[in-house]
């Protein structure tokens, strides 16, 4: 605040300015941070931007600090990322490797909604510390399963993509309660055009009828929220967008719209595909968006669990 | 990972385990954590899970650290959100305010694609302070225009909603680059099914003429991303879904795709009403994230502008 009198160019000046003696810490591009030792202390000055920070933390800051942590050794992590367990049950996945008592460090972070598990080691060779993580991987791998999305830090939406452009499939989603958060994931990924058709996103029940051609008796009888009315969702997706792949959600996110019946967090995934339609129903906890959250976290992972 | 070797139960056990003399920190329903004062320093203990921390820090340390900053004087704070002005355009709005001499801090917080603001003010009289911040959001109000989302803390789609509710209008979405993101973002709303009938994702061009009932020979003339074809898809969503309002959204998000003459970053927003139809076009820059967040934010606040 004490720079609100200042002329606008002097304020730009003062951007560039810089302590005697200190290290100027550029990206390249991006805003630029600086360094200097203090009174024996080593002191970082970062962007405000968290974008702009996370560049200079992760290219000085972090090196400094690795460096500094393990002297001559190597250090190595890795970060994996599961769905579909507790975290109390990945404790005790891991917990159960034997694996685990060779001075593997592991970190756990919930990330809603997956969890995410790092794996640090230390060591002379950086060669067999890869190799080491590789083993380590597998090993989790085995015991939890399909809940580990990879042995890399692939996004599920990239693992998807992977699939469908492996297999040379074509995908198009038909999103009621998940609102466009499915198609919204699929397209972050770069090149999805390659294999997302596209999507519609069907609030309405006469939207669901005349777009999805799901049939009203249907919906009358089943309600919109239904195993009937997903698989109609799903084949009809798949058919507008000639795609040879459709999957569908139907649900109720809240606050309001439950019923003692079905109440909020029901949720019904259709999954259309050459052999068939299948579906599944689900009960969700959480705010609206944490149920659109899960609720498109589980379409993805069925889609990419039933293409491997 | 020292309990490692321990059974589950004594793992579970050990949470509830809180140093002598500590006061625990109960939101209710939600984990707790505890608060304690060692050699004159206050020490809070939070959950280390993002949300749960957040609770118990609004809500416990926060409120702490006011009291103890202000003592026995009330402090009220008000955060703004502004989009459409870059953080240097609005430092010299908020420079042009003379009302802020009267001992107010101002916080600039850029949180993409938005800029946020915020005003806090100390005093005897809280009824006084509400007041001054009312005066104050006024006052830039002047100056920034609709750059300012409104006086509140209301999210864009939020305000978008709220209009929609007022004037007892309802929307449709036709998407492309965004690809869903715009729909996703309506659909956080709680009620948002009152307002907004559904949208499309086309990312193919078929699905542009199969669904959208664009012209084949548009997009051959034109190409998909042009004010043409975005037109067509605003009347298009406007049609299939019923609906007076119609959103549509066609541009290159990239990193691939781009052209001499369309970028990556060009992006074409058409709006069709029952006054009939209109399109813009934009060159926004950055990752394929970003410009399908800026090209989703800019979409939802030509329509809020429009609304007004």
């Amino acid at each position: 605040m004490e720079e609100r009198g200042l002329p606008w160019e002097e304020r730009y000046a003062r951007l560039a300015v810089i302590p005697e003696g200190a290290t100027v810490l550029d990206p390249g591009g991006s805003a630029c941070g600086f360094s200097l030792k203090h009174q024996g202390a080593w002191l970082f000055f970062l962007p405000g931007v968290p974008k702009e920070m996370q560049v200079l933390f992760d290219s000085f800051v972090l090196p400094f600090l690795v460096g500094f942590a393990v002297g001559g050794d190597y250090m190595r992590q890795r970060t994996l990322r599961l769905f579909g367990m507790s975290e109390t049950q990945l404790q005790e996945a891991v917990n159960k490797l034997g694996e685990w008592q060779e001075g593997v460090c592991v970190g756990f972070y919930p990330n809603f909604p997956e969890n995410h598990l790092t794996l640090t080691l230390r060591g002379q060779d950086p060669q067999t510390l890869e190799e080491d993580l590789d083993r380590l991987t597998a090993a989790l791998g085995r015991e939890v399963g399909e809940v580990l999305l990879g042995p890399g830090t692939a996004t599920l939406e990239e693992l998807v993509g992977r699939q469908l452009r492996k297999q040379g499939l074509t995908l198009a989603v038909a999103e009621s309660c998940t609102g466009g958060l499915i198609c919204h994931r699929l397209t972050n990924v770069p090149g999805a055009s390659d294999y997302f058709q596209g999507g519609v996103v069907t609030y309405g029940n006469q939207a669901k009828m005349d777009l999805l051609r799901v049939p009203g008796e249907t919906m009358d009888r089943e309600g919109a929220v239904s195993e009937a009315t997903v698989k109609a969702m799903a084949l009809g997706v798949k058919e507008i967008f000639h795609a040879p792949l459709g999957l569908a959600v139907s649900g109720i996110a809240g606050p309001s719209g439950g019923s003692p019946e079905k109440p909020v967090g029901t949720v019904w995934i259709g999954l259309a595909t050459q052999k068939g339609v299948e579906a599944k129903a689900y009960r969700f906890h959480g705010s609206r968006e944490e149920i659109k959250a899960l609720s498109a976290q589980t379409a993805l992972d069925w889609l990419r669990r039933e293409l491997k």
